[in-house]
């Protein structure tokens, strides 16, 4: 049966969004009972500057405790945009490193005031110190399927970086659906020209499910054979701020489909939908997922 | 270019289950609004007993007044549960049928008061009654994928229904994932073996969104050959009454994400969604469709 690893990013792309600056006890709370569910990896949050995203400054701290007294077998994962996250990653205990470059010029231009060639230059280079201290490494292509300010992404750019990527010996490469353009047909296509370039790379996926369409694209990529799969919690990620209602792929509803189709049955879906509960009670407002919601189907059923 | 039909049935499988009667006047320009939109059958009423239904009680005059002034190309269809239904229909101007028994005996039971090997004998009969006064006839298995009160449903149980509709020279098959358990590895494994029983089926199928799974659904039945696709504008169908948030497949959805892969680029999708816009302000709550939220990608992305 084909791996199906789940990576948690909820506390990451989903927190980072919200107005609220979750206290540091509670997004411990939440981490140990992500653990504690079975998911593969956790993402603690990310090492951007404290005044950027101060719903993230408490990052190092998050790390530093989770890492004293680990419990259970996930990976903890953060997310570095630069040199100097991964020295602050370094100093915490980071396991496992996420870095990425968007295949939109206006996008990257507007995240990080680079190119894509000068941010794929950087961000190889980060990636390659973190392999050397031994770290597990993803790097991602964000707007990989579509940009919200650019509209179509030619799949040339984004292979030219996977390219890249696997040139310098990075082979977790993740894909990034950052505007929730993708298609399945898409995923299907873009894919296979990867795995065309190099079989053995450890591909993965970044789904949002702005318009309907997370789950058809994940199914796609399941057939095609991409094992890294990365969702959220109670689909946490949509913009509080927009009428955009949905976010990331939801975890639970992702679970609650992959257990049907008898994958992974050893996490546990009713913490998770527990937890999805405690989100929309914690935030006050219903969440995109749908399966907290109508309840799953009886597993006897 | 594979061909896709689209069957809206938001004012059938939607309107009956809301409290809320609407006024017939206003289902003709939603009717209306539907046919100048471009789908392809719209689904009018359901002949049940008024009493039992009310909110369908006007589905013979609906059909009088559609089909005195017919405008557009959009084919009428309406559901029919008996020889009655059918005598209605013939009187009002039904130009396609729809019919189905439950492959779930509890189901059955609840819904006619009739196993399944008896309702089939029926629905067959009455559909043949229709064929021979010259309509177009689509007969379904509905609990096709798994049942709230039974859980799992064979396929053998599927198959068996389905062989007895080729057997009578019914060759238009619609598949009902009346629960929301249908997972997309079931719909290709279910699919072909119905094309392995006739190569010449005219497969439907008719998904719902409860458990998130619905685009992924249908992108599955897409890929294995089914062209007949039933789903519903903004949503409508899932249960108002429940915590169950999502209903059928939400048509602008469903659209939106085929005109994406390059399909069915002449139905106007903008008019389809300030009509889910107009069913979120008439039933004055949040329907389960997405796009109508978050706007469509604009058409050069």
């Amino acid at each position: 049966m084909q791996k199906i690893v789940i990576h948690e990013v909820g506390l990451r792309d989903g927190l980072q969004m919200e107005k609220q600056v979750v206290p540091t006890e509670q997004k411990l709370k939440w981490i140990n009972r992500l653990i504690d569910a079975g998911v593969d990896i956790i993402q603690v949050g990310s090492f951007v500057h404290p005044e950027k995203v101060p719903q993230m400054a408490d990052t190092d701290k998050l790390f530093a405790e989770l890492t004293k007294n680990k419990t259970g077998k996930a990976i903890l994962s953060g997310l570095v945009l630069n040199e100097k996250g991964l020295e602050r990653g370094e100093k915490c205990g980071v396991e496992m490193y996420c870095l990425g470059v968007s295949a939109s010029e206006t996008h990257s231009m507007k995240n990080t005031g680079m190119s894509t060639t000068e941010a794929t230059e950087r961000i190889i280079a980060t990636a390659k110190q973190a392999i050397s201290a031994g770290k597990k490494v993803q790097v991602s292509v964000q707007s990989a399927f579509g940009c919200g300010f650019e509209g179509v992404v030619p799949h040339e750019r984004v292979l030219g970086i996977v390219q890249k990527y696997l040139d310098a010996g990075l082979k977790n490469i993740s894909l990034a659906d950052t505007a929730g353009h993708a298609t399945p047909d898409q995923i299907e296509k873009l894919y296979d020209a990867i795995y065309k370039l190099d079989s053995s790379v450890e591909a993965a996926c970044h789904f949002h499910n702005t318009y309907g369409m997370g789950l058809a694209n994940i199914y796609a990529a399941m057939k095609i054979g991409v094992q890294n799969y990365e969702s959220s919690i109670a689909g946490l990620g949509g913009c509080p701020f927009t009428k955009v209602a949905a976010g990331n792929v939801c975890t639970e509803d992702f679970i609650h489909a992959l257990q049907r189709m008898r994958f992974r049955k050893e996490i546990n879906l009713l913490k998770l939908i527990d937890l999805a509960k405690e989100f929309a009670g914690f935030f006050n407002r219903e969440m995109p997922g749908l399966v907290y919601k109508s309840g799953p189907i009886p597993m006897n059923q």
